[in-house]
Protein backbone atom coordinates (compact mmCIF):
# COMPACT_ATOMS: atom_id res chain seq x y z
CA UNK A 1 0.00 0.00 0.00
CA UNK A 2 0.94 3.50 -1.38
CA UNK A 3 0.13 4.87 2.65
CA UNK A 4 1.19 8.98 1.23
CA UNK A 5 -1.09 8.14 -1.33
CA UNK A 6 -4.15 7.18 0.27
CA UNK A 7 -3.81 8.83 3.38
CA UNK A 8 -3.55 11.98 1.09
CA UNK A 9 -7.07 10.64 -0.79
CA UNK A 10 -8.64 10.67 2.80
CA UNK A 11 -7.27 13.74 3.72
CA UNK A 12 -8.94 15.21 0.12
CA UNK A 13 -11.68 13.47 0.56
CA UNK A 14 -12.72 15.20 4.32
CA UNK A 15 -11.36 18.83 3.39
CA UNK A 16 -13.81 18.76 0.57
CA UNK A 17 -16.74 17.44 2.43
CA UNK A 18 -15.99 19.83 5.16
CA UNK A 19 -15.49 23.02 2.47
CA UNK A 20 -18.92 21.53 1.22
CA UNK A 21 -20.96 21.68 4.32
CA UNK A 22 -19.07 24.84 5.54
CA UNK A 23 -20.25 26.55 2.23
CA UNK A 24 -23.80 25.23 2.62
CA UNK A 25 -23.76 26.64 6.30
CA UNK A 26 -22.70 30.10 5.17
CA UNK A 27 -25.62 29.92 2.04
CA UNK A 28 -25.31 31.79 -1.36
CA UNK A 29 -25.72 35.48 0.24
CA UNK A 30 -24.37 36.13 3.37
CA UNK A 31 -25.03 39.42 5.48
CA UNK A 32 -21.93 41.40 5.89
CA UNK A 33 -21.76 39.96 9.78
CA UNK A 34 -22.63 36.69 8.48
CA UNK A 35 -18.96 37.07 6.64
CA UNK A 36 -17.33 38.58 9.35
CA UNK A 37 -18.25 35.35 11.69
CA UNK A 38 -17.43 32.74 8.79
CA UNK A 39 -14.05 34.27 8.39
CA UNK A 40 -12.54 33.73 11.59
CA UNK A 41 -14.35 30.68 11.75
CA UNK A 42 -12.75 29.55 8.46
CA UNK A 43 -9.62 31.00 9.21
CA UNK A 44 -9.25 28.19 11.98
CA UNK A 45 -11.33 25.23 11.15
CA UNK A 46 -9.86 25.10 7.23
CA UNK A 47 -6.47 26.08 8.26
CA UNK A 48 -5.22 22.47 7.97
CA UNK A 49 -5.03 20.33 10.65
CA UNK A 50 -3.95 16.88 11.40
CA UNK A 51 -7.49 15.65 10.62
CA UNK A 52 -6.74 12.55 12.38
CA UNK A 53 -10.36 12.43 14.37
CA UNK A 54 -12.24 12.58 11.22
CA UNK A 55 -9.82 10.16 9.10
CA UNK A 56 -10.07 7.91 11.52
CA UNK A 57 -13.83 8.57 12.00
CA UNK A 58 -14.49 7.77 8.18
CA UNK A 59 -12.40 4.95 8.05
CA UNK A 60 -14.18 3.04 10.36
CA UNK A 61 -17.46 3.90 8.79
CA UNK A 62 -16.05 2.71 5.84
CA UNK A 63 -15.03 -0.46 6.47
CA UNK A 64 -17.86 -1.15 8.64
CA UNK A 65 -20.19 -0.62 5.90
CA UNK A 66 -21.87 2.44 8.02
CA UNK A 67 -23.56 5.14 6.37
CA UNK A 68 -21.09 7.44 4.28
CA UNK A 69 -22.83 10.97 3.77
CA UNK A 70 -23.88 10.59 7.93
CA UNK A 71 -20.39 9.34 8.71
CA UNK A 72 -19.50 13.12 6.77
CA UNK A 73 -21.15 14.97 8.98
CA UNK A 74 -20.20 13.68 11.81
CA UNK A 75 -16.52 14.06 10.76
CA UNK A 76 -17.20 17.96 10.21
CA UNK A 77 -18.96 17.71 13.75
CA UNK A 78 -15.72 16.46 15.25
CA UNK A 79 -13.64 18.02 13.99
CA UNK A 80 -15.30 21.51 14.31
CA UNK A 81 -15.22 20.77 18.43
CA UNK A 82 -12.19 19.94 18.09
CA UNK A 83 -11.24 23.54 16.87
CA UNK A 84 -13.32 25.43 19.09
CA UNK A 85 -11.85 23.81 21.57
CA UNK A 86 -8.34 25.11 20.50
CA UNK A 87 -9.48 28.85 19.59
CA UNK A 88 -10.49 28.56 23.20
CA UNK A 89 -7.49 27.03 24.60
CA UNK A 90 -5.41 29.92 22.81
CA UNK A 91 -6.91 32.57 24.37
CA UNK A 92 -5.10 35.06 26.76
CA UNK A 93 -7.27 33.33 29.82
CA UNK A 94 -6.62 30.17 28.99
CA UNK A 95 -3.05 29.09 27.97
CA UNK A 96 -2.46 32.55 25.91
CA UNK A 97 -0.90 30.52 22.69
CA UNK A 98 -0.49 33.16 19.78
CA UNK A 99 0.80 30.97 17.27
CA UNK A 100 -1.34 27.69 16.21
CA UNK A 101 -0.12 25.50 13.22
CA UNK A 102 2.44 27.50 12.63
CA UNK A 103 -0.12 30.71 12.09
CA UNK A 104 -1.20 33.00 14.79
CA UNK A 105 -4.30 32.02 16.79
CA UNK A 106 -7.63 33.43 15.98
CA UNK A 107 -7.66 35.77 18.88
CA UNK A 108 -4.33 37.62 17.32
CA UNK A 109 -5.77 37.91 13.89
CA UNK A 110 -9.91 38.53 14.92
CA UNK A 111 -9.52 39.84 18.37
CA UNK A 112 -10.44 37.75 21.48
CA UNK A 113 -13.97 38.64 21.46
CA UNK A 114 -14.35 37.52 18.25
CA UNK A 115 -12.09 34.05 18.91
CA UNK A 116 -14.51 33.32 21.72
CA UNK A 117 -17.49 34.21 19.80
CA UNK A 118 -16.09 32.26 16.70
CA UNK A 119 -15.12 29.06 19.09
CA UNK A 120 -18.94 29.26 20.24
CA UNK A 121 -19.93 29.40 16.60
CA UNK A 122 -18.13 25.81 15.69
CA UNK A 123 -19.21 24.30 19.06
CA UNK A 124 -22.55 25.13 17.74
CA UNK A 125 -22.65 24.33 14.00
CA UNK A 126 -21.54 20.98 15.08
CA UNK A 127 -24.75 20.28 16.40
CA UNK A 128 -26.65 22.04 13.97
CA UNK A 129 -25.48 19.64 11.48
CA UNK A 130 -26.17 17.08 13.26
CA UNK A 131 -29.61 17.34 13.59
CA UNK A 132 -30.12 18.66 9.86
CA UNK A 133 -28.05 15.86 8.32
CA UNK A 134 -27.88 13.05 10.92
CA UNK A 135 -31.29 13.29 12.16
CA UNK A 136 -33.07 13.50 9.15
CA UNK A 137 -35.05 10.24 8.71
CA UNK A 138 -34.05 9.79 12.28
CA UNK A 139 -33.21 6.50 13.52
CA UNK A 140 -31.61 4.87 17.04
CA UNK A 141 -28.33 4.40 15.94
CA UNK A 142 -28.02 8.14 14.75
CA UNK A 143 -28.70 9.40 17.83
CA UNK A 144 -26.34 7.04 19.60
CA UNK A 145 -23.55 8.22 17.02
CA UNK A 146 -23.93 11.69 17.44
CA UNK A 147 -24.36 11.52 21.06
CA UNK A 148 -21.11 9.72 21.30
CA UNK A 149 -19.43 12.84 20.50
CA UNK A 150 -21.69 15.22 22.44
CA UNK A 151 -21.16 13.58 25.56
CA UNK A 152 -17.25 13.33 24.34
CA UNK A 153 -16.78 16.99 24.13
CA UNK A 154 -18.36 17.67 27.59
CA UNK A 155 -18.59 17.93 30.99
CA UNK A 156 -17.57 14.41 31.51
CA UNK A 157 -15.30 14.86 28.76
CA UNK A 158 -12.88 17.34 26.96
CA UNK A 159 -13.93 20.35 29.15
CA UNK A 160 -13.33 18.09 32.33
CA UNK A 161 -9.95 17.40 30.81
CA UNK A 162 -9.62 21.64 29.79
CA UNK A 163 -10.37 22.61 33.86
CA UNK A 164 -8.20 19.61 35.28
CA UNK A 165 -5.42 20.85 33.00
CA UNK A 166 -5.79 24.20 34.82
CA UNK A 167 -6.67 23.24 38.02
CA UNK A 168 -4.07 20.56 38.55
CA UNK A 169 -1.06 21.62 39.94
CA UNK A 170 0.96 19.05 41.47
CA UNK A 171 0.93 16.21 39.08
CA UNK A 172 1.90 13.09 39.24
CA UNK A 173 1.39 10.32 37.07
CA UNK A 174 -2.54 9.51 37.82
CA UNK A 175 -3.52 12.98 37.69
CA UNK A 176 -1.75 13.39 34.23
CA UNK A 177 -3.53 9.99 32.90
CA UNK A 178 -6.41 11.50 34.00
CA UNK A 179 -6.24 14.96 32.11
CA UNK A 180 -5.12 13.05 29.04
CA UNK A 181 -7.85 10.79 29.58
CA UNK A 182 -10.07 13.28 29.06
CA UNK A 183 -8.35 16.34 27.54
CA UNK A 184 -7.30 14.51 24.50
CA UNK A 185 -8.63 10.84 24.72
CA UNK A 186 -12.53 11.38 25.19
CA UNK A 187 -12.63 13.18 21.36
CA UNK A 188 -10.35 10.52 20.11
CA UNK A 189 -12.41 7.55 21.21
CA UNK A 190 -15.27 9.25 19.95
CA UNK A 191 -13.77 8.97 16.49
CA UNK A 192 -14.02 5.14 17.02
CA UNK A 193 -17.27 5.05 18.60
CA UNK A 194 -19.50 7.15 16.59
CA UNK A 195 -18.28 5.33 13.58
CA UNK A 196 -19.04 2.17 15.19
CA UNK A 197 -22.58 3.17 16.29
CA UNK A 198 -23.49 4.30 12.99
CA UNK A 199 -22.29 0.81 11.60
CA UNK A 200 -24.70 -0.89 14.60
CA UNK A 201 -21.17 -2.50 15.14
CA UNK A 202 -21.41 -5.45 17.68
CA UNK A 203 -17.97 -5.06 19.27
CA UNK A 204 -17.81 -1.68 20.69
CA UNK A 205 -15.82 -2.62 23.18
CA UNK A 206 -12.72 -3.17 21.05
CA UNK A 207 -13.16 0.37 19.18
CA UNK A 208 -13.12 1.89 22.73
CA UNK A 209 -9.62 0.52 23.37
CA UNK A 210 -8.49 1.14 20.54
CA UNK A 211 -9.74 4.81 21.28
CA UNK A 212 -8.14 5.04 24.57
CA UNK A 213 -4.76 3.73 23.87
CA UNK A 214 -4.84 5.82 21.05
CA UNK A 215 -5.07 8.58 23.03
CA UNK A 216 -2.80 7.88 25.46
CA UNK A 217 0.18 6.68 23.17
CA UNK A 218 -0.83 10.11 21.09
CA UNK A 219 -0.83 12.32 24.37
CA UNK A 220 2.76 11.07 25.79
CA UNK A 221 4.28 11.19 22.39
CA UNK A 222 3.33 15.13 22.11
CA UNK A 223 5.17 15.30 25.51
CA UNK A 224 8.32 13.93 23.86
CA UNK A 225 8.01 15.50 20.85
CA UNK A 226 7.47 18.67 22.31
CA UNK A 227 10.87 17.94 24.15
CA UNK A 228 12.89 16.40 20.83
CA UNK A 229 11.03 18.02 18.38
CA UNK A 230 11.69 21.13 16.42
CA UNK A 231 10.45 24.05 16.58
CA UNK A 232 9.61 24.19 12.81
CA UNK A 233 8.03 20.70 12.57
CA UNK A 234 5.76 21.37 15.94
CA UNK A 235 4.58 24.68 14.93
CA UNK A 236 4.26 25.60 18.42
CA UNK A 237 7.80 26.92 20.19
CA UNK A 238 9.69 24.12 21.95
CA UNK A 239 9.46 23.33 25.61
CA UNK A 240 6.37 25.45 25.79
CA UNK A 241 4.52 22.95 28.33
CA UNK A 242 8.08 23.57 30.17
CA UNK A 243 7.78 26.97 30.25
CA UNK A 244 4.17 26.73 31.49
CA UNK A 245 5.54 24.95 34.26
CA UNK A 246 3.05 22.01 33.63
CA UNK A 247 4.13 18.75 34.53
CA UNK A 248 4.70 16.23 31.50
CA UNK A 249 5.18 12.47 31.36
CA UNK A 250 8.57 13.13 30.30
CA UNK A 251 9.16 15.12 33.54
CA UNK A 252 7.66 11.67 35.56
CA UNK A 253 8.95 9.11 33.62
CA UNK A 254 11.68 10.11 31.54
CA UNK A 255 12.49 9.80 27.89
CA UNK A 256 13.27 6.21 27.31
CA UNK A 257 10.58 5.01 29.30
CA UNK A 258 7.66 7.45 27.24
CA UNK A 259 9.00 5.87 24.45
CA UNK A 260 8.76 2.72 25.11
CA UNK A 261 5.20 3.24 26.72
CA UNK A 262 3.46 5.06 23.47
CA UNK A 263 5.23 2.63 21.22
CA UNK A 264 3.50 -0.62 23.37
CA UNK A 265 0.46 1.55 23.50
CA UNK A 266 0.42 1.85 19.34
CA UNK A 267 1.08 -1.61 19.18
CA UNK A 268 -1.81 -2.55 21.61
CA UNK A 269 -3.66 -0.52 18.70
CA UNK A 270 -2.42 -2.68 16.46
CA UNK A 271 -3.32 -5.88 17.52
CA UNK A 272 -7.18 -4.74 17.94
CA UNK A 273 -7.20 -3.34 14.70
CA UNK A 274 -6.31 -6.68 13.04
CA UNK A 275 -9.61 -7.94 14.45
CA UNK A 276 -10.99 -5.61 12.13
CA UNK A 277 -12.03 -6.46 8.76
CA UNK A 278 -10.15 -4.56 5.68
CA UNK A 279 -7.53 -2.51 8.22
CA UNK A 280 -4.79 -1.94 5.70
CA UNK A 281 -4.83 1.73 5.93
CA UNK A 282 -5.73 2.02 9.78
CA UNK A 283 -2.42 -0.35 10.39
CA UNK A 284 -0.21 1.72 8.34
CA UNK A 285 -2.22 4.90 10.19
CA UNK A 286 -0.64 3.80 13.37
CA UNK A 287 2.64 3.19 12.59
CA UNK A 288 2.55 6.58 10.81
CA UNK A 289 1.43 7.77 14.21
CA UNK A 290 3.97 6.16 15.51
CA UNK A 291 7.14 7.15 13.73
CA UNK A 292 5.64 10.83 13.51
CA UNK A 293 8.15 13.89 14.30
CA UNK A 294 4.96 16.64 14.76
CA UNK B 1 -56.25 34.37 38.52
CA UNK B 2 -54.48 35.29 40.78
CA UNK B 3 -50.97 35.70 38.34
CA UNK B 4 -48.61 35.75 41.11
CA UNK B 5 -49.20 32.92 42.48
CA UNK B 6 -49.40 31.04 39.12
CA UNK B 7 -46.03 32.42 38.25
CA UNK B 8 -44.33 31.13 41.27
CA UNK B 9 -45.52 27.92 40.94
CA UNK B 10 -44.29 28.03 37.60
CA UNK B 11 -41.02 29.34 38.77
CA UNK B 12 -40.48 26.57 41.37
CA UNK B 13 -41.68 24.13 39.30
CA UNK B 14 -38.91 24.90 36.63
CA UNK B 15 -36.31 25.45 38.88
CA UNK B 16 -36.72 21.77 40.48
CA UNK B 17 -36.47 20.93 37.37
CA UNK B 18 -33.45 22.73 36.89
CA UNK B 19 -31.73 21.24 39.89
CA UNK B 20 -32.99 17.50 39.38
CA UNK B 21 -31.17 17.83 35.71
CA UNK B 22 -28.03 19.53 37.12
CA UNK B 23 -28.12 16.95 39.89
CA UNK B 24 -28.51 13.72 37.44
CA UNK B 25 -25.29 14.95 35.24
CA UNK B 26 -22.95 15.68 38.51
CA UNK B 27 -23.97 12.46 39.64
CA UNK B 28 -23.54 10.74 43.62
CA UNK B 29 -20.03 10.76 43.46
CA UNK B 30 -18.36 13.64 41.38
CA UNK B 31 -14.46 14.31 41.16
CA UNK B 32 -12.61 17.42 42.65
CA UNK B 33 -12.42 18.91 39.18
CA UNK B 34 -15.68 17.60 38.59
CA UNK B 35 -16.96 19.86 41.61
CA UNK B 36 -14.81 22.43 40.26
CA UNK B 37 -16.76 23.24 37.23
CA UNK B 38 -20.11 22.14 38.13
CA UNK B 39 -19.90 25.02 41.42
CA UNK B 40 -18.99 27.82 38.58
CA UNK B 41 -21.94 25.83 36.59
CA UNK B 42 -24.51 26.33 39.08
CA UNK B 43 -23.79 30.07 40.80
CA UNK B 44 -24.61 31.11 37.06
CA UNK B 45 -27.34 29.22 36.35
CA UNK B 46 -28.96 28.55 39.56
CA UNK B 47 -28.67 32.24 40.25
CA UNK B 48 -32.28 32.87 40.00
CA UNK B 49 -32.70 34.48 36.73
CA UNK B 50 -36.60 35.88 35.30
CA UNK B 51 -36.70 32.17 33.68
CA UNK B 52 -39.31 33.76 31.11
CA UNK B 53 -38.11 31.51 28.45
CA UNK B 54 -38.67 28.57 30.15
CA UNK B 55 -42.00 29.53 31.90
CA UNK B 56 -43.47 30.16 28.26
CA UNK B 57 -41.65 26.70 26.77
CA UNK B 58 -43.48 25.03 29.86
CA UNK B 59 -46.79 26.84 29.65
CA UNK B 60 -46.93 26.51 25.49
CA UNK B 61 -46.02 22.61 26.29
CA UNK B 62 -48.93 21.93 28.66
CA UNK B 63 -51.68 24.06 26.50
CA UNK B 64 -50.53 22.51 23.48
CA UNK B 65 -50.45 18.93 25.14
CA UNK B 66 -46.93 17.97 24.29
CA UNK B 67 -44.98 15.31 26.58
CA UNK B 68 -44.02 17.42 29.41
CA UNK B 69 -40.94 15.42 30.57
CA UNK B 70 -39.38 16.25 27.30
CA UNK B 71 -40.56 19.93 27.21
CA UNK B 72 -38.74 19.95 31.18
CA UNK B 73 -35.85 18.72 29.44
CA UNK B 74 -36.01 21.56 26.76
CA UNK B 75 -36.67 24.06 28.90
CA UNK B 76 -33.41 23.14 31.02
CA UNK B 77 -31.47 23.38 27.24
CA UNK B 78 -33.13 26.83 26.51
CA UNK B 79 -31.79 28.07 30.12
CA UNK B 80 -28.23 26.75 29.32
CA UNK B 81 -28.13 28.51 26.47
CA UNK B 82 -28.92 31.45 27.69
CA UNK B 83 -26.89 31.62 30.68
CA UNK B 84 -23.75 30.48 28.68
CA UNK B 85 -24.37 33.67 26.14
CA UNK B 86 -24.47 35.97 29.54
CA UNK B 87 -21.29 34.37 31.14
CA UNK B 88 -19.71 35.00 27.49
CA UNK B 89 -20.80 38.40 27.25
CA UNK B 90 -19.90 39.37 30.77
CA UNK B 91 -15.98 38.47 30.03
CA UNK B 92 -13.63 41.53 29.44
CA UNK B 93 -12.85 40.94 26.11
CA UNK B 94 -17.14 41.22 25.17
CA UNK B 95 -18.91 43.73 27.27
CA UNK B 96 -16.74 43.75 30.45
CA UNK B 97 -19.61 43.63 33.19
CA UNK B 98 -18.61 43.09 36.60
CA UNK B 99 -22.15 42.52 37.95
CA UNK B 100 -24.88 39.67 36.20
CA UNK B 101 -28.43 39.84 38.14
CA UNK B 102 -27.05 41.63 41.00
CA UNK B 103 -23.91 40.01 41.83
CA UNK B 104 -20.59 39.51 40.45
CA UNK B 105 -20.14 37.93 37.43
CA UNK B 106 -18.80 35.03 37.00
CA UNK B 107 -15.29 35.75 35.93
CA UNK B 108 -15.64 37.80 38.82
CA UNK B 109 -16.29 34.78 41.03
CA UNK B 110 -14.19 32.17 39.03
CA UNK B 111 -11.71 34.08 36.71
CA UNK B 112 -11.83 33.71 33.02
CA UNK B 113 -10.19 30.77 32.20
CA UNK B 114 -13.09 29.06 34.09
CA UNK B 115 -15.99 31.31 32.99
CA UNK B 116 -14.96 30.63 29.25
CA UNK B 117 -15.13 26.76 29.98
CA UNK B 118 -18.18 27.40 32.39
CA UNK B 119 -19.93 28.87 29.34
CA UNK B 120 -18.53 26.19 27.01
CA UNK B 121 -19.60 23.14 29.56
CA UNK B 122 -22.87 24.25 29.83
CA UNK B 123 -23.57 24.96 25.93
CA UNK B 124 -22.49 21.25 25.60
CA UNK B 125 -24.63 19.93 28.18
CA UNK B 126 -27.75 21.86 26.74
CA UNK B 127 -27.02 19.09 23.81
CA UNK B 128 -26.31 16.35 26.26
CA UNK B 129 -29.46 16.75 27.95
CA UNK B 130 -31.29 16.67 24.71
CA UNK B 131 -29.99 13.74 23.29
CA UNK B 132 -30.17 12.17 26.93
CA UNK B 133 -33.56 12.52 27.17
CA UNK B 134 -35.51 13.83 24.19
CA UNK B 135 -34.26 12.18 21.74
CA UNK B 136 -34.36 8.47 23.52
CA UNK B 137 -37.40 6.30 22.15
CA UNK B 138 -36.62 8.83 18.83
CA UNK B 139 -39.32 10.33 16.79
CA UNK B 140 -39.25 13.41 14.18
CA UNK B 141 -41.32 15.79 16.02
CA UNK B 142 -38.64 15.89 18.86
CA UNK B 143 -35.79 16.14 16.58
CA UNK B 144 -37.65 19.38 15.68
CA UNK B 145 -38.34 20.78 18.55
CA UNK B 146 -34.37 20.26 19.83
CA UNK B 147 -33.31 21.35 16.32
CA UNK B 148 -35.30 24.71 16.54
CA UNK B 149 -33.22 25.73 19.54
CA UNK B 150 -29.82 24.59 18.47
CA UNK B 151 -30.59 27.02 15.16
CA UNK B 152 -31.52 29.72 17.53
CA UNK B 153 -28.44 29.32 19.43
CA UNK B 154 -26.03 29.41 16.39
CA UNK B 155 -24.51 31.32 13.72
CA UNK B 156 -27.76 32.07 11.80
CA UNK B 157 -29.46 33.11 15.87
CA UNK B 158 -28.07 34.38 18.98
CA UNK B 159 -24.11 34.46 18.02
CA UNK B 160 -25.26 36.04 14.76
CA UNK B 161 -26.52 38.68 16.81
CA UNK B 162 -23.58 38.85 19.28
CA UNK B 163 -21.33 39.41 16.84
CA UNK B 164 -23.59 42.64 14.92
CA UNK B 165 -23.77 44.11 18.44
CA UNK B 166 -19.62 44.23 18.20
CA UNK B 167 -19.25 45.15 15.13
CA UNK B 168 -21.81 47.38 13.93
CA UNK B 169 -20.84 50.97 15.18
CA UNK B 170 -22.47 53.02 13.31
CA UNK B 171 -26.24 52.01 13.62
CA UNK B 172 -29.73 53.09 12.73
CA UNK B 173 -33.50 51.46 13.09
CA UNK B 174 -32.83 48.62 10.26
CA UNK B 175 -29.05 47.30 12.13
CA UNK B 176 -30.51 47.60 15.48
CA UNK B 177 -33.45 45.09 14.39
CA UNK B 178 -31.06 42.96 12.92
CA UNK B 179 -29.13 42.71 16.10
CA UNK B 180 -31.70 42.25 18.64
CA UNK B 181 -33.92 39.71 16.34
CA UNK B 182 -30.82 38.03 16.48
CA UNK B 183 -29.34 38.34 19.55
CA UNK B 184 -32.34 37.97 21.92
CA UNK B 185 -35.44 37.48 19.47
CA UNK B 186 -34.21 33.79 18.33
CA UNK B 187 -33.81 32.44 21.53
CA UNK B 188 -37.29 34.14 22.50
CA UNK B 189 -38.94 32.30 19.65
CA UNK B 190 -37.76 29.17 19.87
CA UNK B 191 -39.29 29.15 23.27
CA UNK B 192 -42.48 28.92 21.49
CA UNK B 193 -41.81 27.13 18.15
CA UNK B 194 -40.26 24.29 19.82
CA UNK B 195 -42.89 23.51 22.01
CA UNK B 196 -44.82 23.66 19.40
CA UNK B 197 -43.07 21.14 17.26
CA UNK B 198 -42.98 18.67 20.36
CA UNK B 199 -47.03 18.97 20.60
CA UNK B 200 -46.81 18.67 17.02
CA UNK B 201 -48.96 21.95 16.43
CA UNK B 202 -49.91 22.83 13.44
CA UNK B 203 -50.14 26.54 13.79
CA UNK B 204 -46.19 27.22 13.89
CA UNK B 205 -46.92 29.98 12.15
CA UNK B 206 -48.50 31.69 14.84
CA UNK B 207 -46.15 30.66 17.33
CA UNK B 208 -43.48 32.06 14.88
CA UNK B 209 -44.82 35.57 15.26
CA UNK B 210 -45.73 35.73 18.80
CA UNK B 211 -42.13 34.66 19.39
CA UNK B 212 -40.67 37.61 16.78
CA UNK B 213 -43.44 40.19 18.50
CA UNK B 214 -42.46 39.65 22.18
CA UNK B 215 -38.92 39.26 21.84
CA UNK B 216 -38.80 42.79 20.09
CA UNK B 217 -41.10 44.09 22.49
CA UNK B 218 -38.69 43.20 25.22
CA UNK B 219 -35.51 44.12 23.38
CA UNK B 220 -37.13 47.85 23.19
CA UNK B 221 -38.73 48.01 26.91
CA UNK B 222 -35.13 46.53 27.89
CA UNK B 223 -33.34 50.07 26.44
CA UNK B 224 -36.46 51.98 27.91
CA UNK B 225 -35.78 50.54 31.23
CA UNK B 226 -31.88 50.82 30.91
CA UNK B 227 -32.62 55.01 30.66
CA UNK B 228 -35.58 54.86 33.72
CA UNK B 229 -35.10 52.16 35.81
CA UNK B 230 -32.95 52.53 38.74
CA UNK B 231 -29.52 50.28 39.28
CA UNK B 232 -30.80 48.02 42.43
CA UNK B 233 -33.91 46.85 40.11
CA UNK B 234 -31.90 46.29 37.05
CA UNK B 235 -29.04 44.85 39.02
CA UNK B 236 -26.70 46.54 36.49
CA UNK B 237 -25.43 49.55 36.89
CA UNK B 238 -28.12 52.30 34.78
CA UNK B 239 -27.54 53.82 31.81
CA UNK B 240 -24.63 51.10 30.94
CA UNK B 241 -25.20 51.11 27.10
CA UNK B 242 -25.31 54.72 27.22
CA UNK B 243 -21.72 54.18 28.60
CA UNK B 244 -20.59 51.64 26.17
CA UNK B 245 -21.00 54.19 23.70
CA UNK B 246 -24.08 51.51 21.64
CA UNK B 247 -26.76 53.24 20.02
CA UNK B 248 -30.44 52.04 21.56
CA UNK B 249 -33.72 52.12 20.38
CA UNK B 250 -34.56 55.21 22.64
CA UNK B 251 -31.50 57.08 21.21
CA UNK B 252 -33.07 56.74 17.87
CA UNK B 253 -36.49 56.53 18.45
CA UNK B 254 -36.97 58.89 21.48
CA UNK B 255 -38.11 57.53 24.95
CA UNK B 256 -42.09 58.25 24.02
CA UNK B 257 -42.04 56.39 20.76
CA UNK B 258 -40.04 53.93 22.02
CA UNK B 259 -42.93 52.68 24.78
CA UNK B 260 -45.62 53.09 22.39
CA UNK B 261 -44.13 50.73 20.34
CA UNK B 262 -43.28 48.09 22.56
CA UNK B 263 -47.02 48.17 24.06
CA UNK B 264 -48.10 48.15 20.59
CA UNK B 265 -45.76 44.71 20.20
CA UNK B 266 -47.22 43.39 23.40
CA UNK B 267 -50.77 43.79 22.63
CA UNK B 268 -50.66 42.03 19.23
CA UNK B 269 -48.86 39.10 20.96
CA UNK B 270 -51.78 38.82 22.91
CA UNK B 271 -54.03 39.24 20.02
CA UNK B 272 -52.25 36.38 18.94
CA UNK B 273 -52.00 34.19 22.00
CA UNK B 274 -55.98 34.38 21.94
CA UNK B 275 -55.93 31.79 19.55
CA UNK B 276 -54.46 29.86 21.74
CA UNK B 277 -56.24 26.99 24.26
CA UNK B 278 -56.00 27.95 27.91
CA UNK B 279 -54.44 31.18 27.42
CA UNK B 280 -55.07 32.84 30.53
CA UNK B 281 -51.72 32.30 32.02
CA UNK B 282 -49.85 33.65 28.85
CA UNK B 283 -51.65 36.31 28.67
CA UNK B 284 -51.39 37.39 32.20
CA UNK B 285 -47.69 36.71 31.59
CA UNK B 286 -47.54 39.21 28.70
CA UNK B 287 -49.64 41.99 30.74
CA UNK B 288 -46.48 41.56 33.49
CA UNK B 289 -43.84 41.74 31.05
CA UNK B 290 -45.30 45.13 29.92
CA UNK B 291 -45.30 45.94 32.72
CA UNK B 292 -42.20 45.23 34.31
CA UNK B 293 -39.84 47.88 35.86
CA UNK B 294 -36.51 45.46 35.83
Amino acid sequence: MDFKKEFSNRLDFFNQSLNEVINREIGDKPTQMQTLIWDSIKYSVLNSGKRIRPIILLEIAKILNADIDRAKILACSLEMIHTYSLIHDDLPAMDDDDLRRGKPSNHIVYGEDMAILAGDALLNTAYEIMFKYVLKDVNQSSVNACMSIVNAAGVHGMILGQVSDIKIVDRDINSLNYINLHKTGDMIRASFVSAGYLAEYDDMLTLCRIGENLGSAFQIQDDVLDVVGDEKNLGKPIGSDKFNNKLTYVDLLGLDECIAEYKKLYDLCIDDISSLPNNEFLIELVKFLMNRTN
